[in-house]
């Protein structure tokens, strides 16, 4: 009997990924005259994910990245100025407003009259926090957890954290690696959204996937039907 | 009748402005054929005051804005490879080894035996995290939370979580505005340790300290000594 459902945040009740590719394209376009965009893309991917030990997720890191390549891919020869122009994109993309994924907000006010609803999500405290704030959807939740990792672990630690069993508890994401596969692994349930588009750091294996009992729903719309078929 | 000391962890705990310090000295040098040091520390701490609204603190933004007062103070002179070394003075001091304070781990290793210790900071969870693990001091803490403010309602809930009466709580840190104010006004009790250096973003003024009661102590190691003075 599910009592409690926690959301990820990021790609599952607001868009982020988008920011990163609308940004991507204005890079890219900013270094045209130096190479093409697949092999800025392939370069930028390849500095970032080096870059992560170092710097984390989220834009402040991506943003040193970008910098990064665009030093390396002119051979030193990028302006001062299309530097700053890339500062800038980091501005613009912290001051982004919050977009709510479609469907998000009525499910999520109907969902909170009848289960206690949580956020379980990486990244800093403080950028989370506001995020929730300005989504309008702060008031429909009890409570918000930012965790260092999303592993089974984690997730018990939350469950205990909020006495409550692995029966109840049900964990709702789009990202496998991190939403889905640890939860089952904690002995909870948990549900696949799918983002438009999939972050290349969170793939996995269909090995990994073998066995896994999990739901799947294509938007988060018919998450209170999957709800009710469980019943 | 206190039970319970906080610490602040940043220059508290173990030093974090220190590597600041060095890493300007290295930016100053850097940049010297194009203008002088005390010129070049001006202009990025007036980038870096006018930058915290979009970056924050820490060292991601603090290196966002040494690029970008290189690019301004060059006038787009500066060079990508430049740029680059700029971007390695973040690695480095991302993956700079944790120094702890001078005392603080006999005086914490002490205090343990007859206090619960919590640790209280602002930062990055992962970030803070790494660094309470790297310090050797976590197996003396109690707790460990990470908050997105220092304001007498956060202090009052950390004391709730805890179930801690204001009477019993003490804060230690090295910052009057976020370790000492804000925990007088939610009731509780507060110990200045000064850095060696203090932050210009976290300068008070004389008046806001009128007629506040805290201790003052000049090293970690006299804190024994204080709580003994209060009983």
């Amino acid at each position: 009997m599910i009592t409690t459902i926690a959301f990820d945040a990021d790609d599952t009740l607001w868009h982020t990924e988008r920011i990163f590719i609308t940004t991507k394209e204005k890079y890219t376009a900013l270094l045209g005259d130096f190479a093409d965009k697949d092999f800025i893309e392939q370069h930028l991917d390849a500095t970032e994910t080096n870059n992560i030990k170092h710097f984390g997720y989220g834009i402040k890191g991506f943003t040193l990245s970008m910098i990064e390549t665009a030093c390396e891919l002119t051979e030193g020869r990028i302006t001062g100025d299309k530097i700053k122009e890339i500062i800038g994109f980091a501005k613009e993309m912290l001051a982004a407003p919050i977009e709510v994924l479609e469907g998000v907000r009525e499910t999520i006010e109907e969902l909170s009259k009848n289960y206690r609803l949580l956020v379980i999500t990486k990244g800093d405290l403080l950028d989370q926090e506001t995020k929730l704030a300005q989504s309008g959807l702060g008031d429909y939740f009890d409570g918000f957890e930012i965790v260092p990792r999303k592993d089974a672990k984690i997730y018990k630690y939350v469950m205990r954290r909020h006495a409550l069993s692995a029966e109840e508890f049900l964990m709702v994401g789009n990202s496998l690696k991190s939403d889905i596969l640890p939860v089952l692994e904690a002995g909870a349930q948990a549900v696949f959204v799918p983002y438009e588009t999939e972050w290349f750091h969170e793939k996995v294996t269909d090995e990994e996937l073998e066995g896994k009992n999990f739901g799947r729903i294509e938007t988060m719309r018919e998450l209170p039907e999957w709800l009710k078929s469980k019943v």
